[in-house]
């Protein structure tokens, strides 16, 4: 994971700025003969494309994706399959509005990367935070929707289960509710009452932070690596990657040191189809840095927006003090479309860590492998 | 960040299982004649030692660190420096009793990592956890002492803030008393309480989890890198990779999910020395995963040490089911001991920011650089 | 070095087949604020370019690349420069006529990858040969001009020394005259018998091979790294990576083998400039592996064009035997266009190594460093 | 591949200097469950170790090999195995004799790295050489080693096929040769031959190069990566970073240059296993990057030791010249020792690409995948 590559066998490199010509990333590793068109991909960005409801920003991007490159049309069953070279996105800027952004040229955000990114590069495309605007996040869900294919059997899904300090009913959590609310919400009631909510803070010009719960069920048993490839280790990489993030936790997470030993520890039967279950998932299908099978639950914390209407005082690029308040199209909380995002990176890492795992390992399964 | 190997211009590759012949690690990418004896390193792997109060394991190893390459004598100086090829460091094992172990060779033990080990490799050192024994965190903590001197000026610290429910009062912090106790804990109040508390716990065989908050101090601005290389996604991957870590935060982390923007966001005036400061420090001195040159904040969260008195049930490798419970030496708050680690693992990532920002901008500082 | 990345800190990424949309690549680690248009990368495509004269396939691809991202007008010059984010370049493909190649479909051309990419992937875009064809290393031409202007100083140029039998004299050596002759042949006797030459193997539907040599000059002195780093084992990798290439040699090369030690010793005064000066390069400006001031000088052999006439024993991915003549555009000694992709290559690595060694080293030259 | 470690998925890291305490490795990345111990490896550093005749430096190192880590018992076979986490090998340095070397401390010996090590690192071990000595290639032998048995069915062996001016005839060519002479050579009259040439220059403390072919014989179909993580670039960079080698070829390597299309390319019929076979092999096993299944086969040049009796003009580390000549224990012709060392790397690169070919594609071979 370096710079703008993430992976190690399914790597994946992204580039473009927010106002630039284009977004895009280069998938590489991927298995060949999968089946994929642009079709596989453009539900995922759709759904992380901004403008859809009165809770995110309001530019208007189709997110249109193009594949140029990797894939080719199978003889034997006319569908279109990767090749197993590199596999190229593109998704152009439309909707770009840079006059917007033009007052926010000299002064430093508070909270956005503007003044770390001018210290570190001495320039920076400021329309619309350039590189560090969210907008390239859509490369990511692009990359994302190939990983999900890689993996047989896997299901990736995400849910905000808290917006500023409310927190959602566990209880209540319905996987089919998420595709109904703008929050991608599993608690139908905490979504509803998020409706006034946000509103409110949207009318005021101001945001709010909100937390995202991942999971990811049919993962094998066995991926990761120990010590530092571990799969936990490059789950938190991945999604503290993400813009404004600024916590990741698995399974029990922060609240698992509060715990007792005994508490803690997920007890082992077997199952029915001769592989061990846990009759709990505190570990959130990770031990030791490698998938249990169980399911495994990541959560992150994403920060409110920084873009506000409320003036803040600041320092522009010549050292001079003065304030600063952003007038343009932002998100009330940024976290809503980190969903899609989440899912994409969690995505991503296990696909990686599948293909690691079966060339050190191969495909016979270890275990069971003392069964006499 | 692959298997074994972390890091990508300062790079370290540990060895090594629990009751093996010895442990170690190499550091390659170290820059050359820097000063550096085993008298830098053994001090920090003192601090992390076993044996040294009854609150860590029992286990008695005196972790003597020997360098076997990479140092030679500067002429001039006469002292020992580094010549800028690998740094081999291997410490011994000495106190291994692996006959402690033998009744875990065929059971899985809840909450470790003995069952995903044999799922993926089919064979596992068992020795008092092998590979993922956490006296492999020793070679981290070795290698973080090179660390430390790679970045001029930099300062890294850590501290146990909470252990069971109980979070020490941030305004009693007092580093001075982190050396005073022996839970790396900055509130001698609080310290005393776990003096108690902790006992109680240990004589029941049980264990209970911590948090840990690490700081990096007179880190430069600039380090770190757009997307996927960014210093906050390093330091989660390192932190996270640390054995029985299950979350991960820096600045406000979690906390941020509940504020607002304005709360939020660190206003910025200029400071004395003609660079920016920051009125608050809720980004934990990270922007756009780039040092802002405030200090880095880290925490992050142990889970409670899996091994207790207390019978639980689990499987064995021939797929039986039956129960276990662990009679070793074991430390009943592990996150204790991760302070040092923890320390050392933010250090490693920092020296490697440090010399891949030097590789891409070189040594002229970016900013200011429109100043009139 | 993996799949269809290169490079470490200044890291070259390529995509795209022959006859696909479009090729490209993206250019991450690149220093910022360096002018950067298309203009400074288009003459070294159109260097490379086919259709410029009778000697290379009649394919007419006008290769004008745009820059997608990683570029940005700085306020102060007025001019456009790097901005440290990634520089994607793409290139359309225009002139594709895919008719040409419907008869190489199913069989297996001697000598090419066709059976290769069908055993390892069990797929491939057969059109001009898709990945495998020699349009990609249009890519890495448009990103070794980028890397030209990483190292300060440096001159990378590149000559065709042989081709078939017939090897130049080197005492007719003139860098003036590789642009004159469409063979970037340096000695102008030997073009001109060139154009007979390779004019009968043309009309013949045979091919030929070549030797090209490249050399840099202005290259620091401590570029490269030991052991696995080495900056001649990076350019052997880089120049073996090119299609169609099967030998690479550095300094004398495989002439070594034949001397003695006190031949190819290249002894050493000082120069003028306070820095020692080699009185030969056997070397070829590389010693252990690190750059020693001097030109580095290396060489690498292509084999004929496969893409011949006559017709060839093969066989067909259904696994009959068969015969195969290729009647497609194809150059009678592609050797010669290798001649800026070799230049390209070189000038990548050199620039790779330069930020490693500004990473581990700063900027401050190690040496004189005991002068009294 | 970057500074001292070297490999994707089966990843060597090595550390040491020649005259320090150990040399030693870090194989990461290696399947579990494989059968090894030290009397795995000791013999091929057996082969490679100085001293055993009288063409070879006459320092006497046991180079007795010590496993670390990385193996355990396993119970059903009751062999050591690999567990699939790293193995750490140490070979103690013992007759290091550093004085012989004091009179090179300051001069810098033409043909070595002294002055390029300095200039980079501004301070070298120069004891022996340091990290520069070949010393360091006992453990990317000892490497080797566990990579032959990572790929089912693989057979690396090499021989010397050129002393001085001296080739062998390939006619001559004969496997069980080459364990016979003390040169690895398979022409057993040439080999005659070479102990008076050799003896005549070892007696004048003079020194020859070499040229030294490796084959790779039961290679699978499909290895390697199209563009740059292709076999051959990877055999190259492994090959030309082996101490003292100048050039490297795949099959007809630089004699290709001067064949003809026709007769370059390697017709194909069909095997009667049902795959195909070639009726020549200049490809030498490779296609577009990839394994063809026939044998792959390398060339490489080693240059004259530098290390010779005539005295040769040079500077001393302050800059002032100087003349030296070198009589510490050298060979005189250091190629000898480099076939064992060329074997091993030429298995270790072919192992890691065996490992990434199974992550990409798993076990299912592609081909034949369209038969009716």
């Amino acid at each position: 994971m370096s710079f703008n590559t993430f992976g190690h066998l399914f790597r994946v490199t992204t580039f473009g700025e927010s106002h630039g010509v284009a977004i895009g990333c280069v998938v590489d590793g991927c298995p060949p003969r999968m089946p994929l068109t642009e079709a596989d991909i453009q539900p995922y960005l759709d759904k992380r494309r901004p403008g859809q409801s009165r809770f995110t920003t309001q530019r208007r991007e189709p997110d249109q994706v193009k594949i140029l490159s990797g894939v080719f049309i199978d003889e034997a069953s006319g569908e279109q399959v990767t090749t197993g070279t590199p596999i190229a996105l593109v998704i152009d800027n439309v909707d770009q509005r840079s006059k917007d952004y033009s007052d926010i040229k000299d002064k430093y955000r508070p909270g956005h990367a503007d003044y770390t990114y001018d210290a570190k590069y001495g320039i920076r495309d400021h329309r619309g935070g350039g590189r560090q605007s969210a907008r390239e996040t859509a490369t990511r869900v692009a990359a994302g929707a190939i990983a999900r294919k890689v993996v047989p059997g896997m299901r990736v899904r995400g849910a905000l289960i808290q917006m500023g300090k409310h927190r959602i009913e566990s209880e209540r959590w319905n996987w089919d509710e998420v595709e109904r609310n703008p929050f991608f919400c599993p608690d139908a009631e905490k979504a509803k009452f998020f409706e006034g909510y946000l509103d409110d803070i949207r009318k005021r010009g101001s945001s709010v932070g909100a937390v995202i719960e991942v999971v990811a069920e049919g993962v094998p048993v066995g991926l990761g690596a120990p010590i530092y490839g571990k799969l936990d280790g490059d789950l938190a990489a991945a999604l503290m990657g993400i813009n404004a993030v600024k916590g990741v936790e698995i399974g029990a997470g922060f609240a698992s040191a509060a715990l007792s030993g005994e508490e803690n520890a997920d007890e082992i039967r077997m199952g029915n189809d001769g592989r061990p279950i846990f009759l709990s998932n505190h570990a959130g299908g990770i031990l030791g840095g490698i998938s249990t099978g169980q399911p495994i639950v990541c959560r992150f914390a994403v920060k409110p927006t920084s873009s506000i209407l409320t003036p803040r005082r600041t320092v522009d690029r010549y050292g001079a003090e003065t304030e600063i308040s952003t007038k343009g199209r932002h998100d009330p909380c940024v976290g809503i479309r980190a969903v899609p995002i989440g899912e994409a990176m969690v995505a991503c890492v296990i696909a990686d860590h599948y293909l690691r795992q079966r060339g050190q390992m191969g495909e016979t399964p270890a275990w069971p492998f003392a069964r006499v």
